[in-house]
């Protein structure tokens, strides 16, 4: 059959390449969380076991495209970092863009179950955005401005459901309770209130989670060369200056730097990957052998 | 914390609103969903069951964003078409394509176990892109397109797996023995060697599948005010005119269709649709009594 | 010397193409012309011979570009409308937008000295702008956009100036006097005052100009083929029906129709016209046996 | 008269906002210069009163727009420098790129009598185009790139119109000549054949003009705050480091540099400027006077 009467349809397909030299942001935001959350029951400020979900699915994207420098998590959202010279689908913006959405997506679903003990009970929905800087400054920026983020909505609801699940207050009487309130007010009244040290929670509920790309080796006298490479998730701060001095691979020549890790004593999210890999890699082994 | 040292980074996204008054189609294609289907034994050269799990997806998309008046799925690729006037999203180019992606790619993963007896080895991806078409021919012609598509690949590969799969030829040989026929070679060959009619094989592998919001009824005198709304699938002919004599809503003024159903002959993909929303509506009925 | 080193940068020039099948019109409005009339001391409310020079601009660019279709001018704005599937330079953005505003610009200045008796005083300068129209009635509501523009401003403008220079009201004064009058107070107040039908008032003023591409010929008998083709200033109101049943080659199979004019009576810029294009291809064809 | 029905079309112009931060190029290019440079004979290969014609037009836009920090012209070409951080016309990309295109072109035709002896024949036509670099390194590479191209350029003209004009070759005679020769050949030929040093022509030839913006004084004990603006015509080598440390104010934090100038021996296109403006000035003062 021709197709040839009908091909030229494919000519309103138009070219959306980025400009050269730039990082690219792309950001990936849950659809209705707070619903989605409820109806998931997620625990309340923070669910360690939904945030690791993210986290997983952050792990599964970086793995997938080498590119991509760092990735930062909080709450229901994602950021992933292009390096600037990137060439990766020939920097088409709908294809990189869709390929991360995607695979953020299905990865969220398919982790679901090892982390959480309730089943999904309808298929969740992100967007995804993207944004591009042309410094290394708008970078850090960028970065700071989505942990500043986190630390600002933390804090406040950190003391919001302490006054809700603790001191029974309505989610209304909570919030008058807070309105006009500054961080240090905040910090006040959960050590007064609540005899918690706001400084002593969870990094990774204050801090969100940052993904970085390392040879992970056994022991600091370890050589590099020898780890095995993975997504090493850390949550430092890193507005100030000595995260970038310590991974100085981010904004220079993209080489993986060293981690050191005792795999015992390493999280949960870096064990599972490390032996993930093995597994898949021997599964598609038997699929490959079989067909 | 002042979050308004680094807020100026909102300031790089940039405005990506689309043109009023076209057709918006967003197409999502899997990505290598050759390797794909092999690490999943599909079925050659259709995999009925694959292709439901498609569709299940295809439908899911549909009943979330209401503004999608047809959807077109074949092969590992789906089409989705927004009217013309839609303002959903405020016509944000970036948000229509990532929510359509990321929706029919977690729907994927959640109807999986629906439709298949194998697990997923692991987490498919898709790209979307968005193509816009401002005349009514112009829509046919790409849904025309992409029908011809099917059909031309789907002639192909019955007669490459027959030759494969009965008659044994590795598939060099039979990539040789067809390379150069015409449609009526392969029908003439698929007939005289295995004793097939093409044009009696399932209508879903030869036209595809098209989705169309309908109000089912039981009988053709009932009222159509009476049938719950559902997305319909159909494998017509949508090249020729009678499919859009018949289906005057997509391109007027948009209101769903009727559709004559006796629900023990419907599609499975139908029944489980009707039945599933109930079910879905009393989850979330039981969540909300819950929390 | 090796330009390889340095020719990247050309890779930062990003693809721009229009999309297919939509009318591109380009609106070219004068960069603060409200100084520059003053400075040119254009008569108020309409300077007869600096519309003309905007005519003559506009009639520059249409004899360029033959696949605008219709151009339309009033006060200092112009604005060109392309056929729908023009592929003049490519359909690429930046190439159709600067080309026309560069001639209607160059042509301004070039026109200037053939109807004003003041030189220009500096150099004047014109922003341009493209917009998609997807359908016909887009179009043709987009121009209705710009008539009834004209009507409302030049309504306003005619009672202003009268107020002003003949009751020799301030600026301020005819300001309010005007302030919330509607079309019909304006309209008496021109006839009881000042003893002016509005509606005898010359078209170009109330009207703007309409430039189409026509065959002229000297009687309505006369065939067609015989005409010379040049571009006709109209000043007919073009919300209406009637001119578009008079014109249909705008929205239809493009062929310029036919235009008859005694050369006795025809404007003056459409006699200027066919006598420059005679004496440029002459001095053209001195040059050519020169050079 | 309600203009309401029609103004939904205003929503069809969609916004074209440039990225922040990144360095925006605007390069104009003359439409069919071959053949407008034969219509006007200008000299060949060089004209030096057709180069300061562009030059006295890449003034003027200079002269308009604050935030270009260097504009670089050779042959029919212009590119215009805005400085990364510029809020000109919200970097509306059409604003810009309309506004420096018409500029440039309204004031080609009008600073043509100043240089010229023979009257234009018909109007010049530029295109202009936008491209963005993110980088300082990226900017110098495209100025390279654009100074690059020139030497090649000249360096062939040069020779090939000594070829035509002083030994009577044919243009196709000189072409054959001159088929992959090397620049070390061509300066050869010159220097063997014609007795020139290649190296001694107008530097205006060699390298283009650049324009910067400087305070122009009379000694370079001068105090800066002292001296007159003005933009003044350099035709340095810009791709070395030299050019770039003594003119750090183009890269660095904008304040225009100094300029030391006796007027007596100063470019013409300076003197005139300064004169010029202050022309300009006093006419400008009259009108207002006037009016």
């Amino acid at each position: 059959m021709a197709c040839s009467r009908y091909e030229y349809v494919k000519s309103y397909e138009l070219d959306d390449r980025i400009l050269p030299n730039v990082w690219i942001v792309i950001r990936i935001d849950g659809k209705k969380f707070h619903k989605f959350s409820n109806a998931h029951k997620f625990e309340k400020p923070n669910d360690e076991n939904a945030l690791n979900v993210m986290n997983a699915a952050g792990i599964a994207v970086m793995q997938e495209f080498r590119d991509i420098v760092l990735a930062y998590g909080q709450s229901d959202e994602y950021s992933f970092v292009f390096r600037k010279d990137t060439t990766a689908f020939k920097r088409r913006a709908s294809k990189l863009l869709t390929y991360v959405t995607s695979l953020f997506s299905t990865s969220y679903v398919m982790n679901w179950p090892k982390w959480m003990d309730r089943q999904l009970v309808y298929a969740p929905c992100f967007d995804g955005r993207t944004v591009l800087y042309p410094s290394d400054a708008n970078l850090r920026d960028y970065l700071s401005w989505r942990q500043a983020d986190v630390h600002v909505n933390n804090l406040y609801n950190t003391a919001f459901w302490k006054l809700v699940l603790e001191s029974g207050l309505t989610n209304q009487q909570a919030e008058e309770r807070l309105r006009g309130t500054l961080s240090a007010d905040k910090n006040e009244l959960l050590f007064q209130e609540f005899g918690i040290n706001y400084n002593n929670l969870p990094a990774m509920y204050r801090k969100g989670t940052i993904l970085l790309r390392k040879r992970v080796v056994q022991s600091a006298n370890d050589d590099q060369e020898k780890g095995s490479q993975a997504i090493v998730p850390i949550h430092d701060d890193l507005i100030r200056e000595p995260f970038w001095r310590e991974h100085t691979e981010i904004l220079g020549k993209y080489v993986p730097g060293k981690y050191v890790s005792e795999v015992s004593s390493s999280p949960r999210l870096l064990k599972m990957q490390l032996s993930e890999e093995l597994q898949l890699a021997e599964q598609l082994q038997d699929k490959a052998n079989i067909s």
